[in-house]
């Protein structure tokens, strides 16, 4: 069985099946120290799978970079999401769905360097598939498709990212992601503010402590880089290379861009100088003044917005959270004008005793804290379309897997237990061979839309009825016994009191109904 | 462009990538007249995309088998779901998820022939994936793996398989299954008969018709196999057979399993016999009376087991929709017990309109007008248990596409528009320069919870905001001009009536709540 697994790692890192395990190295042209480290590990990590007898068939587990959610963390993610999708359709969001895999070649050319990431169906004869990367691409595929100009659509859904990181650092490769994005030719920065409004109030609705909206331009960033002496062939490059500070230090920036792109130690020092800026409207103002940057058409356009997206901003009463910053750069290649990104900044306590699990983004950009993400991308469409056409669009990403891990903390943390069920009452019976009338009564109740369980046993006890009543929180007990039924009535037990009364088989719908409105 | 294309369809076809397109027969030992069809039907396609220039990029579309869900879709999409996980709540289940993609070894050995249809990932270094063929096997995998013994729970969520007819047929790639299953050691026949409960309570919530639910049980057709004479290791595949009943006259079955499967004409017509018959509780205790039936241990502990459920089917009142068919076999492997199948009895119109687009089942038996289906699984989570420990498991799938085409054509049908928001307000404005207005007004009822869109203009036509309500179904306008903002008063319209009142800023709030309440 052990050779049998090692073929398989064996013929994973070559990339295919050979009947032998390890041969000499000359079978592996190519094949570098590293990733001999990573396929021991793997090998090492199969055989702690396999136990001391090496009798397992195979290996239970779910695959690498996924997890099950169990009915408390549903629990959980239902509420988010709830609170999510409410906000959404409060600013009239209509809602689509896409397949999860698209034609390989509708993901190609959009991710950049991220592209490698990208999971690829087998070739099983037919179309070259791939899992989504994201909900924008297949969101701007679907608008080219479709003709359509104007829409206000969410979309929550699952996205796949072969990331390499492992699940000690938190990063899943199945997550999902809860887009709002608004398609349209319309006036400046109108969109792109309710963007940030919905980021506002979806922040503060699930009550994740404080937090801060970071906000930037891509024309700003281009225009630095140009008036910094960056050549146009490296725009992209460095952008990517600024992207890193959230996480790394600007000297290690800077070094990367000096030692590993090339870029002139001068041109960086300036860099350094701008994405060091901080501020609000007042930032862009004083930047459209700067001798060197009111030098670019580009940067100057993309203040001019910031300055009016500000203003509608202060309308809205949400400018307490944002920080206009240039050192946000963001990875993806397919935005053109405003972007952003929301972090949490009270969550220090949190992410610190949550680390192995917890820096997942529902988003590209990867700093600790970052639950929200994304921008203005007016091309992305046109790529799809057979004659160019555009339509622009502004959008918002929530990462949901960062704010699940926090709300399942805090429900650890409260004393007031997770309920998974909504069952409103037990049907129960006092004494033997009363099934069928437990069943008569469930389904006298299930008729009338109350949620209602019952033992799947001919002669449940008592005490073990009352007890699956404590351990799950239904709050009722309906209570057949002789007497009862003899009567024309049922003993309505609450759990919590241990209160009893009789009611009348004709009110006890409404007595439930009563005694368990939220 | 078309040489490239052309070089795909082959590589697929012969399953390598090949530098040069069709060469001569002898490179494609073993290739079958029926494949090159299917091969040049596939590039005839490739062309025609390609249109008469031949220049157009890509193609813009879905996968094979798949589509994508717009606003009006997901409108009646949601619908759909509410009503059905209300019922799946109303019974007291959990959910759970699971991922989209399992280690393929989880899948190998579930499905028997169907297993050919399951999608596989491209080995791009790592574990091996599939993408999930329907959600009980990973359910079996998720009790086995988390060691749980009793659980009641639900699980809608996409499944795919790569099932060869076309769209023509409207068989889907990737389609919903709304799953329900309870599994634990319980006395007989309980949770059986509450999951047909709930297939009766969500037909008749979804008022698509009259409908029959079709229940047998595996044990009852193996005692039958055995007592007619069909040899053991044919069991499985005679199963099959008989399965194709929906779709094909006794005859052809016949046919089938004596030339192709090799039955003896005798034990066919044996089985012709008991396969025709149907009824109630009353055919039950016929057939234990029958003196070839009730030679077999195992189809007379099937046939008691029929009695009960009928007992219990009778307490819960949904006898008149249950018949026990002789002839329903089931596709899959895995059941051990009870199996059932809901059909609308009056989907003929329906059905035959929609023919194009509607056939698809989230589930494995496929017969027109078959809308949910299920069993008893005992031995499925023994399979991934490494001591083999048995939870014995019943369930039903709800075949939830076919469902949605028959809701689609219901709204189509009728006068009502379907709403694809919920937005209950526009903000407008009667002149120009009141942007700013509109959106510190829009912002106040954002915050109080209403549910409110403006026009991402400076300056719109009072007559195109009145007409976007209109085609949205937007039911009120609140229109600000000077004299409203002077006198500190809103301009509340209503769209249907064109009635507008004054309403001072104030009561604006309740106004609305009041007027949009359901």
């Amino acid at each position: 069985m052990l050779g049998m697994i090692c073929v398989r790692a064996c013929s994973a890192l070559v990339g295919f099946r050979a009947p032998t395990c390890v041969r000499s190295l000359h079978s592996f042209p190519g094949i570098t120290v590293a990733q001999i480290d990573e396929e021991v590990a793997k090998l090492l990590e199969l055989k702690a799978q396999l136990g001391d007898d090496g009798k397992t068939q195979f290996v239970l587990k779910t695959p690498k970079g996924t997890r099950d959610y169990n009915p408390k963390q549903m629990a959980i993610r239902e509420k988010v999401f709830n609170t999510i999708i409410r906000c959404f359709k409060r600013h009239g969001a209509e809602t689509i769905d896409t397949p999860v895999f698209e034609l390989k070649e509708t993901l190609t050319g959009k991710y950049g360097e991220d592209s490698k990431l990208i999971y690829d169906l087998k070739d099983q004869g037919g179309e070259l598939l791939s899992l989504r990367y994201d909900l924008t691409v297949p969101f701007a595929r679907y608008l080219a498709m479709n003709k359509i100009t104007n829409i206000k659509r969410y979309h929550i859904a699952k996205v796949y990212r072969r990331d390499n990181p492992a699940m000690t650092r938190g990063r899943y490769r199945e997550f999902y992601q809860c887009d709002f994005d608004i398609a349209g030719q319309y006036d400046a920065m109108i969109p792109d503010a309710e963007c940030l409004k919905i980021v506002h109030e979806i922040l503060n609705e699930l009550d994740l402590g404080d937090f801060r909206i970071k906000v930037n331009d891509r024309r700003i960033l281009d225009g630095m880089f140009a008036v910094c002496g960056v050549p146009d062939d490296k725009f992209r490059t460095i952008c990517s290379t600024v992207d890193k500070l959230d996480k790394m230090s600007w000297e290690d920036v800077k070094k990367e861009m000096v030692n590993e792109k090339g870029l002139s130690e001068e041109a960086a020092d300036q860099i350094g100088e701008y994405v060091s800026m901080q501020g609000g409207m007042d930032l862009a103002e004083r930047l459209l003044q700067d001798h060197k940057m009111s030098q670019s058409k580009q940067a100057c356009a993309g203040l001019s917005d910031i300055k009016l997206l500000f203003k509608y901003l202060q309308l809205f009463h949400v400018t307490d959270k944002v920080v206009f910053d240039l050192s946000l750069a963001r990875g993806l290649d397919y935005y053109t004008g405003v972007i952003y990104e929301a972090v949490l900044t009270q969550a220090g306590t949190v992410s610190a005793a949550n680390e192995a699990q917890n820096d997942t983004n529902a988003d590209e950009s990867v700093s600790v804290g970052s639950v929200a993400g994304g921008g203005r991308y007016d091309g992305l469409v046109g790529m799809f379309d057979p004659k160019g056409r555009r339509v622009p669009c502004v959008g918002v990403s929530i990462g949901i897997e960062r704010i699940f891990s926090i709300m399942e903390q805090k429900a650890e943390a409260s004393p007031q237990k997770v309920r998974t069920t909504e069952v409103q009452i037990m049907v129960a019976s006092a004494q033997k061979n009363l099934l069928e009338e437990r069943l008569q009564l469930i389904s006298e109740l299930w008729n009338a839309g109350i949620k209602a369980e019952l033992m799947y046993k001919k002669n449940p006890k008592l005490l073990s009825q009352l007890q699956y009543c404590e351990e799950a929180g239904i709050p009722l007990v309906a209570i057949l016994g002789e007497q009862e039924l003899k009567d024309g009535v049922v003993k309505l037990r609450v759990v919590a009191t241990r209160e009893e009364v009789d009611i009348s088989r004709a009110d006890l719908i409404s007595e439930i109904k009563r005694r368990t409105e939220a």
